[in-house]
């Protein structure tokens, strides 16, 4: 069976600086995920490397961009992070292999995505598919950014994965005291308690991130750093949803 | 209607020097794409960038790896080829976003190739995909060799195109007497004339090629670069096919 772990861009990133890495996290998620022995398939946000060009660029999820310049550079800001990520995780002996959504997805004129990649068989060969938010052809509006949470709820039905774990920059969804919610099963209940991220996302922050995981079949945990040992070990540390 | 470019390895790279690009011919190769008005979309082979890393780790079209190390770093010199010509391109107004197989394609356990591409919304949306060779999942195989030919004869048949163009590094098929062909229409008629190329070239060379344009639907033609610009403007230069 197989698991998605989403690593946030608020993890491995410096938010508030733009293309910066946060090596030392990164370097502690790489060494968790090498420590895991099972179907893993990764994907990561943005941080600092894609939404600083996105903002920049005037592109999100919903405004398109027919400029090349602006498509591209998102693209390849993303690249430069996918990289990073791959790096820390070959360096620890984890076969990672890059996926680029631009490459494999699009968005009709509704905005609906379709996704059809080669995970399957890249998982079946042994090696872990590690997936970046991109910016992806969408009909009639050029460009438009896909987000790492998108990614992971259409990869989780696809694959029929066993449990996602979305790895943020908090260890789990707050209240409105600020404790972590043990168990989210539906928007309603926690909707006051959810407002927008703390720095630039063009995605939509922890309700976006809320709204998409509830609307899965498979059971999901939003945890920090801290959880992401616990996660792979097979706990629900952080918050679960759904 | 949709035209097909392959740019092959041995135009735009120095094929006897690892990872050497031909920059003149690139410009040249860019100048008159920057000319043509209409639906492109354009494949490119590995040249000195992939053929040199794949014959170092022995992976061809059939003969497969698991190391992942060996299957990045072929990736990784098509990307940065991959990257030279959309930058070639992007400098002359070409609307030109990468289109990477290892993230859209995969094989069966019987070596088939499954190919499925956004290139279709890339290309409604004015862009111009640039699909480079590249390796991708094979199942009970590792990663195998896509190679740009392949490529072509794939999104041929899915695109419905109008016709395909392949930018070689010689004017045209040769006969026995070294005088390029005019026209092929079976396999047999040229078999005697067709050898190997004359540097490493993991996929085959003039022969494979020759073959796969014969099994499209869709009228090639092989020129050399002198042709690319006759080629783009509705000529048949060099070798007709099919």
């Amino acid at each position: 069976m197989t698991v998605i772990l989403k690593l946030g861009g608020s993890v491995i990133t410096d938010k508030q600086r733009p293309e910066t890495l946060d090596e030392e996290h990164l370097a502690r998620a790489a060494a968790a995920i090498a420590d895991y022995d099972g179907e893993l398939v990764l994907v990561h946000g943005g941080g600092s490397f894609g939404h600083h060009h996105a903002s920049e660029h005037g592109i999100s999820s919903e405004a398109g961009s027919h400029d090349v310049a602006g498509a591209f550079a998102v693209h390849d800001a993303m690249r430069r992070l996918n990289d990073a990520v791959l790096a820390a995780l070959q360096e620890r002996d984890v076969p990672a292999l890059p996926v680029h959504p631009l490459s494999a997805a699009a968005r009709d004129g509704d905005g609906e995505l379709s996704l059809s990649t080669p995970v399957e068989t890249i998982l079946s060969e042994g090696f872990v598919p590690t997936i970046q938010a991109d910016v992806i052809a969408h009909t009639g509006a050029g460009v438009t950014v896909v987000s790492g949470d998108e990614l992971v709820v259409e990869l989780a039905e696809q694959l029929d994965a066993e449990r996602v774990g979305l790895c943020a920059g908090v260890p789990g969804v707050f209240d409105e005291e600020g404790q972590v919610i043990d168990h989210i099963e539906s928007f309603a209940t926690v909707q006051a308690a959810l407002g927008g991220s703390d720095a630039t996302d063009v995605t939509g922050g922890m309700a976006a991130k809320i709204r998409a995981l509830l609307d899965m079949d498979t059971p999901a945990s939003v945890f920090g750093l801290d959880g992401l040992e616990g996660f792979l070990d097979g706990d629900s540390p952080g918050t679960r949803v759904g």
